[in-house]
């Protein structure tokens, strides 16, 4: 009898175990439904080597955007918020520019004249807060701001404001021997300075816009220069892929304008491609907007090529149980 | 007497196996002596966790030029032919060449006048032949050549004549969880053509010299451009690894003085480091080269420079056991 006790609890032990295995939801977040499924249809065709749709795992490239995709980007890209801190934390090294334009309306808040500027504007406050030192020194100083600053709303570190959904879908492709790149319209040594922590993501995973750096031999030092190398946004997208990984993500996520070409180049590769786009539609969470943003435009245009070509819109509202992982009770 | 023979059988057996699985040598074509030693010391310890001098291997990144470290390069970089034999091949589409400089010299053969080419004729020649397709159809068209194309002294096909002893090297850091890059001032499009076939490497671990790529919606095809990006050579080494990568390599090897400044930058990280040069000294069985080369040059400033800060140079006569790979008798 206390053998086929024995045996029994063995038995039970294994069919516990064989069932927790085949039933563990690797998106537990997501809501049921469409999207959900084809996310988890599209990874098990690829990963099956059985399946006519199989993937070897050096092919399974993954391209998956920054600001508004895995982490927030409203009322401003955080880049931006850095980049104004930044101007102000050095204005007493720089006194001059308290009578200098755009450094001047930074220093002294004044909103109405930020609203006004130009792109001419942003390139002199990023120029002057993201060159001139070490790429080491660059990236203590990010990293630093990163522990310090809040993001108002929500009163968080803004690596916390991430998307718990996207965090699942990340693990997921990864624990199914997909290469991950984010591919960002913000800057690479930016995103590089938290990519590793916040995402598990590698330097040399991060795909952004990128200015030139320059040698220097004496001290054998890379110094960050103000002159853009390539702008990683629209067309830039799969110019800077191919430049990076020399060929094409079989699934891509956006979630704006800026991420159209890329989703266009991953689905005109062969085989099966799966891509998709978050739509900011949760007003009540987390932001609801649309065409008419300055930041993370979803044009009607865009709206209108993605049901076209059967790219997954995914409803912040509808699909995501929770938004951000501080949400989920420990 | 049975069990007692078996058991020394066994024991025999395991000895045996215990004994050729520590005394398997990595690296057989290398002669015994201090360069060897110091690379089997170096990826010991920088993999040995309980050392002082170990490295996660996530931080494990290796660095290696390819001509002239990897492969042949002499008399003529594998590109340039490339380059001249697409002239000649594109020639009857171009009727114009004929009376235009650079094009007639080569579509003539005019060594003379090919010899008094400057910078500006190779980038029309670059242009011409690197440019104007799609990045598939250059990667098909250098896939065809090198298929095809013999070396005329050695009568193989250009991936044969890669080194064997760095072929062990690879395999050897691969095994020991390096992640490897080629970084060489060749195309880096042209490279990946052949780097996962001939050295198991993966384009994304390519960085080279690369021009611009423009990304044409209509059929969603990136189309290779004249324009420069950058040049993976001299300084632009260690700035294409931040680029691209991120972070420094631990290790690298070169082979001329388009690599100093890779090694000075790979010595400057903290922790145990490893710089080497391969030196053309052989010229029985490759080719004897130095300060005077105009491909691959060696500078004695260079040799001083290695010698100073204790960069390993390996001595292709004296280090290598054999060059090529077809040397080795299957």
């Amino acid at each position: 009898m206390r053998q086929i006790g024995f045996i029994i609890g063995v038995f039970f032990l294994t069919s516990f175990t064989l069932s927790a295995q085949t039933t563990a939801d690797p998106l537990p977040s997501w809501q049921e439904g469409k999207v959900k499924q084809r996310i988890l249809h599209f990874v098990q065709v690829v990963t099956n080597p059985s399946s006519p749709d199989y993937v070897t795992p050096e092919n399974r490239i993954a391209a998956i955007d920054n600001d508004g995709t895995l982490w927030l980007e409203q009322p401003l890209y955080t880049q931006v918020i850095y980049t104004l801190s930044r101007v102000k934390a050095l204005a007493q090294a720089h006194p001059e520019w308290k009578k200098q334009q755009p450094f001047s309306a930074v220093i002294t808040d004044n909103r109405k004249e930020i609203a006004k500027f130009n792109a001419q504007d942003f390139e002199r406050l990023l120029a002057a807060t993201h060159s001139g030192m070490t790429v080491d020194n660059f990236d203590a100083t990010v990293k630093q701001w990163l522990a310090e600053a809040k993001n108002s709303r929500y009163q968080r570190q803004y690596t916390a404001l991430i998307y718990q959904p996207m965090l699942e879908v990340l693990n997921y492709l990864r624990a199914q021997g997909f290469k991950i790149y984010i591919v960002t319209g913000g800057g690479q040594d930016f995103v590089r300075a938290f990519s590793k922590k916040t995402y598990d993501i590698l330097p040399e995973n991060v795909i952004g816009s990128a200015s030139k750096t320059q040698f220097q031999s004496q001290n054998a030092t890379l110094i960050k220069m103000p002159q853009i190398l390539f702008i990683d946004d629209k067309a830039g997208k799969p110019e800077a892929i191919h430049l990076v990984v020399g060929r094409k993500p079989i699934i891509a996520f956006g979630n704006s304008d800026g991420d159209r070409e890329m989703l266009e180049w991953t689905q005109a590769g062969s085989g099966k491609r799966l891509m998709l786009l978050v739509h900011h539609d949760d007003a009540k969470r987390e932001y609801a907007y649309g065409p008419e943003s300055k930041v993370g435009t979803f044009s009607n245009s865009l709206m209108k090529e993605a049901k076209e070509k059967s790219w997954e819109i995914i409803s912040m509202k509808n699909d995501w149980k929770v938004i951000f992982p501080f949400e989920i009770k420990k």
